[in-house]
């Protein structure tokens, strides 16, 4: 079969290689029916420090189910399924208390296991990992259950992480899936006022129609003074970092609400001081999702047409072209990339 | 009158000064039955950074009010009150918002206004800074009420941060008064198991008698594994940094469970690294405690005898007598002094 292949920074080739085969009898196969390029990919092909490190790439597919160990009781073959970006067994302490992300049995697609931007993906624990998608293949819903494979449960767990109180101003700092994901997540959770910091004109409007209120495009100090201007002087009850930069950080603590809280779901590669968090009163919480914990919720939410994060996907690529999918999204003309094999 | 003067690091004098009188409509003048020494207290007496600054120290006082200014309509002369160790203007979008710690009009007795080792105490914003107590000012529960204005609010604070799950497991690192008052605030939170780390055997005593019931006495690496052992390798639900010093926050750090909390009331030097948060799903919560907000209620509990903070307690000194009560908590031989004015 055909999959992406990250030979060294900046190289990546797609390939044909083995097709995957059962292992242990808790896997499965599954024969990729979409997948999608992440922010993450981008660092990983940039060589920077991340989790995403290859060969095979991709953290995020749907596809069908193609073949099941001797131990899968849940799924069929023919099966419809969504993979959250991380396998976990389902069984140990971390999985039962609901952060299936600290599974030590599990890890990452693309990292720990061959990755999804492959025609087909061998899933580890797949009882416990997968989730079934009552819908064909060629559903037109796809590409909003493919968003919940990571950036949509990302910005799921971000609202899940702060308590918001009546009324609620939440801020999201960063235009990228992730960002208009969380406000959509924020939209859901009863927000009443969403504001969108980026500065993407069609991203500000994908963010528009996921529920944002405020957009700020200004940068720093400015963009600061912009928020709390308009909520009176108090600031955010809860700020979502949704970039990881340290600028990013820097802006969530100065536009968060004493008493408010930060949830980093953008992978913070910077520091936060704790004595301004202490006097401040400020909660720093979020993290790496448990996507498999909001799943199952979420795509009935889509399938119910509750939520439609489909909008995120600006860009289809075929798996042989799957390097331009990463080009325009570093060059930020796409804003994420579904690819189909 | 007389009062503890900081003239500078090292020098505390008990001296007359001119009686407090009210300056502001919203002022109380509260003469002192009794005030506490707090940890800070010793951090402004020793120079190191902080927010204890003097000249007039204290910040933990319960008194009788004797006089009020012609604004002041909740108060009147003679009534018993406790005051938290900041004052508060009752009416600004912090204090509205249940923070009353960053009320921009407040600030801390002992530094912003006149402290409380003294025997009397000019209180702004008497109104929203002091509570009623309905007992006498000979009560043998005024310890108890005493131990409110701040360390009991703190751990209260503490325990307030995080909700706990069903049969949570809570860690406290340091077994000063704020370590052992979040012991009680964690019993009374409904934890099921509560591990006290400290070395003082008199204080792992009314730790025990809080209801404490594991104690940790090694420091470092012995001290997480002892923890991590006993709880199959999971960690706590929630740890309350009491001490704040960076040994401490890598001790909170190490035993907290993958998606629990760490909640700060301590005051950091030091940090906190970011990524190995996100990695973990650990929210670092808590914060200067947000006193006046919890003092209603805790004031009830005490009078009540839903709880009985004052064992933290275990030395008296008298008002001149006040540098041998700072020495012996710095020595190690007081947890916590009662100053008798």
């Amino acid at each position: 079969m055909r999959a992406a292949i990250l030979h060294a920074p900046g190289d990546l080739r797609v390939e044909t290689v083995p097709d995957p085969v059962i292992e242990q009898p808790t896997d499965a196969v599954v024969r990729v029916v979409a997948a999608g390029i992440c922010g993450t990919d981008l660092r990983g092909l940039a060589g920077h420090p991340g989790p995403v490190r290859g060969p095979r790439c991709g953290h995020e597919f749907v596809g069908v189910v193609e073949d099941t160990g001797s131990d899968v009781r849940g799924l069929r073959v023919g099966d419809l399924v969504v993979s959250p970006f991380q396998f976990s067994d389902g069984a140990c302490a971390a999985c039962t208390r609901g952060v299936p992300s600290s599974c030590r049995s599990g890890g990452m697609f693309g990292v720990d296991a061959n990755g999804g931007q492959a025609e087909a993906v061998r899933v580890p624990f797949a009882d416990a990992t997968l989730v079934q998608v009552a819908a064909d293949p060629g559903d037109d819903r796809l590409p909003g259950i493919l968003a919940l494979a990571d950036v949509m449960s990302t910005g799921t767990h971000a609202l899940a992480s702060a308590a918001l109180p009546a009324g609620a101003t939440v801020a999201v700092v960063g235009d990228g899936a992730v960002g208009l994901c969380s406000v959509l997540a924020a939209r859901r959770a009863g927000a009443e006022r969403i504001f969108l910091f980026g500065r993407h004109e069609n991203r500000l409007e994908v963010g528009k129609s996921f529920g944002a209120t405020d957009f700020v495009t200004a940068r720093g100090d400015e963009a600061h003074a912009a928020l709390l201007d308009a909520t009176g002087g108090v600031g955010a009850d809860l700020v979502v970092d949704a970039v990881g930069e340290q600028s990013a950080l820097d802006t969530a603590m100065a536009v968060c609400a004493d008493g408010g809280s930060v949830a980093l779901v953008g992978g913070p590669h910077g520091g936060v001081d704790m004595m301004t968090c202490f006097l401040r009163n400020i909660t720093v919480t979020g993290g790496l999702a448990p996507a498999r914990t909001y799943l199952p919720g979420l795509v009935d939410d889509v399938l119910s047409g509750r939520i439609d994060p489909s909008p995120v996907f600006d860009h289809v690529v075929t798996l042989d072209d799957i390097a331009l999918g990463y080009e325009a999204m570093a060059a930020r003309t796409a804003t994420k990339v579904l690819v189909r094999p």
